[in-house]
């Protein structure tokens, strides 16, 4: 059978015009002009999200060629759609509108004028090097990576800083490049705010995971071997599921490394397997469902606008390492779910205790590398990372002379110094692509993470039993309603202080994993 | 991980110049650029594809409304991209040139002209109105369906066909318009021509299916019991493996309906598993691989051309039965799968013999639903929808009058008559959304395939000897050369000529059909 057909005509179901009522009329004409506009970027945008998500899915080896050439086209439509001069008209309407614009215009205005300014402000020939440069670094990187050849690597980095620079300049930032990259990924937040945060966190966190591992209670994950695929996945979807994941609006899949894409009307999950690492598969799919039932939370009949879309990536994080660290590394978590993994896992659990299991599953080891990294030095990891990159835009340290800095930094905080540079600053693939300014906002997501949890145990302290009851609807519905439901109008630093009514800190991370991590390793 | 990249930057990688060179200088430029908006207008049409590939394999339950969304703003894109007035403007240029266009270039501007005047010639309120009508048709189709009720589908239907009447009209085809509709899935065929040829075929056909089902010997499928899908899923992997299907390029997955959608850079065909119903996962599986093994057969460089596309339907289904039937329902290929089969469902197929596996693979059973029917009576259910759209469409049939007119017409050729309008004249989908002159090409693929067939075995001997040694090679590479590499240079009528040095005719299938099974059914 070759028939197909194809139903359409549905333009706008999804858009709700609530964005733009109320004030004055000729302000709302524009906001609803302006919404047309955004739904038809954003659902481009998210074809194309689509797309990368089916690459890594499902693509047949060789058909790389013909999505590259698909992404291609559609990454010009969509230039073509982002930069309507329309649209900056529109925008400059309620900019200099002589009546106060509501609060959701105002949002909706405000992140529509910063994409539209990314989106006209870099010249063609600018984005085009941008494009090749991208790719060039990749393979760059990762050949540099397989031979543990930094030198072969520096000319790359050299050029993506400038380039990063230079992108800073056209958009305005050209005093504070390293702010804009920040910004870029975390709207609201600097390099100023970020330094003071991680340099008090890193001064407590550095002895307490000296003290962690150097322990000699020492947790074993060696001891689960041979989990049937297909018995993890049946756990890993019963877990995800009473978490709150709406199945009927998402998937989850398999690919090399996890990650979750879509929005909330679609979202896209991977996880991975391996028979004798369960719990990788398990935490790596409850951290995705994290990223996912904050998008599912963001209403969706503004999904075009900013009154729709996640706040930013700290926030993002926030979410997936709550549901991922403070809700499933829990004692209550797995007092419900522990007879469940037993009754799926019957043999292979057998000779495992209690006790030991749950060591494993919040089991610390000091590694070199960050994705292999536990919750606690994880965020060393990132403070590491930062600390480089300061350094990098403010001209305070020179690319040749980076192994080097990354040893010293490696040493000094993880207590360990990479003996090739494959296993230090060659193990991420982020610069190689110019995603400078990134790596903060897992670590800001932490804090953030830690802070909601202790507001919510404050606010409900029956929380952990409803956990132990296999019930975690009121966590989902507290976060829906005063994160989620908000999307951009907050930024990070403001929806934290709205939410929890403390400023972004890492107090309430360090209390957190102290009081998760002393009683196990250090009692 | 959250962490996304995505690299294009490879416009035109798989789009070859070759199409335009040669010739007046002009020309050859007015062709490159027309090359340059048809690659864009492919590209956004196989996204199209792609997504409603998605649709029917992954798009979770309630997820509809976002990829309406979706689908419904790339098509306004396509529709933009497909009315340019620059397209226009270089069709001019080449079809008034003072010089004679190369076949290559006379080719490419046909078919670019034909789909440009398809795109322009109809008003946007037309094509607003056929779009509604095309879901409005759907859901009343499925609804008489289920109560078996043909009276409240009737208006619907007059509709359609008036709309159909008028599309033709817009394109010149007002005298026509049923051979519009033929024209439009089979370019180069007509009523006319197919009246001859049905008639011809209808008239031996129908004696021999009264011969074949008349018979004592009668095939049981219901002795192939407990298949599990994982090894179904393996053994049909195998055979469309040695077929030759390009899995490097290509994946076959589970929906409801077997379609095969995609071009040859990456085909995505689907399958159906039932555990008591081997042979159908089987055969729709060879089925869809014909038409997947067809478009990768097309010119990879000219796929945004007819250089590189299908020469219509009737040539693809010609393709997707010769492998099917032809090649996979023969003796020598079971000589060669039949042991592969029972080492793989050994217990299954324990007290199975090999001459009651070959009469299940060739079972023939007259039934009233065109989908359930065997390769012998399928010719006989197209026949009937074609005599009946024909008068439909010449005024000598009232839509009110259908029922009757299409029980009348299955008792005399099929011998069975509906007793409810669900199991006849309402079982279809295609005329609730307006698509005439579709079903022929069926059968038009049956009498090509069957030519082919003659043809092959006529320079090639030894082909089944081949077969018998699980080595399809030369049949594959042959198809390619002489059918696939054309891409639409020869209509089916022309390349039928072409290829096998006959006429389009119905004595090929009737030879076949008689040689196939009248020794199984009638020795």
């Amino acid at each position: 059978m070759l028939f197909f057909r194809s139903r359409g005509l549905t333009v706008g179901w999804l858009l709700s015009g609530r964005a733009c009522q109320g004030g004055d009329m000729t302000n709302e004409a524009a906001c609803h002009e302006l919404l047309g506009l955004l739904n038809r970027i954003h659902r481009l945008e998210s074809i194309s999200g689509f797309l990368g998500w089916d690459e890594q899915v499902n693509l047949p080896p060789d058909s790389a060629d013909k999505r590259a050439e698909e992404h291609s086209v559609l990454a010009e439509t969509i230039h073509t759609t982002a930069t309507n001069p329309r649209l900056g008209e529109l925008l400059s309407t309620l900019e200099h509108s002589s009546t106060k614009l509501t609060v959701d215009q105002a949002t909706v205005a405000k992140d529509a004028r910063r994409n539209y300014d990314r989106a006209t402000k870099l010249p063609a020939e600018f984005v085009r090097e941008k494009a090749i440069q991208s790719s060039v670094g990749y393979h760059a990187w990762a050949k540099a990576r397989a031979a543990s050849d930094f030198a072969s690597y520096a000319p790359v980095l050299e050029k993506n800083i400038a380039m990063a620079k230079q992108e800073a300049a056209y958009l305005g930032w050209g005093d504070r490049p390293y702010d804009y990259m920040i910004d870029k990924h975390d709207p609201g937040m600097s390099a100023a705010v970020i330094n003071k945060l991680f340099t008090a966190l890193k001064t407590e966190l550095v002895p307490l995971v000296r003290q962690i591992t150097g322990s000699s209670v020492k947790a074993r994950t060696d001891i689960l071997q041979g989990f049937p695929v297909g018995d993890q996945l049946k756990f890993l979807r019963e877990v995800t599921e009473k978490l709150g994941f709406n199945y009927r609006r998402g998937r989850i899949d398999v690919s090399l490394h996890p990650f979750c894409s879509g929005s909330g009307g679609d979202i896209r999950m991977t996880t991975r397997f391996n028979v004798n690492e369960p719990l990788d598969s398990l935490f790596s799919s409850i951290h995705e469902t994290g990223h996912g039932l904050y998008e599912q939370g963001l209403p969706l009949e503004h999904h075009a606008t900013a009154l729709g879309q996640a706040a930013g990536m700290g926030v993002h994080e926030s979410q997936s390492r709550l549901w991922e660290n403070q809700v499933a590394r829990s004692r209550p978590f797995w007092k419900f779910f522990e007879p469940r993994f037993r009754e799926t896992f019957a043999s292979q659990t057998a000779a495992v205790t209690s006790d030991e299991l749950y060591l494993a599953i919040n089991a610390v080891a000091p590694t070199l590398i960050r994705v292999d990294a536990d919750e606690v030095t994880y965020n060393l990891h990132v403070i590491l990372r930062f600390e480089i990159e300061q350094q990098l835009f403010a001209g305070t340290l020179q690319v040749a002379d980076l192994p080097s800095a990354w040893n010293h930094l490696a040493g000094e905080m993880l207590g360990m110094i990479p003996t090739k540079d494959s296993e230090g600053v060659l193990q991420d693939v982020h610069w190689s692509d110019g995603a400078f300014g990134y790596f903060p906002s897992y670590c800001i997501g932490n804090m953030m993470a830690a802070q909601l949890w202790y507001r919510a145990l404050e606010l409900r302290p029956a929380l952990t039993d409803d956990f132990a009851q296999g019930d975690f609807t009121w966590l989902l519905k507290w976060l829906q309603e005063n994160v989620h439901a908000e999307g951009k109008r907050f930024d990070v630093l403001a929806l934290t202080k709205k939410v929890t009514g403390h400023e972004l800190s890492p107090k309430a991370l360090l209390r957190y994993l102290r009081e998760r991590y002393l009683p196990l390793y250090c009692s």
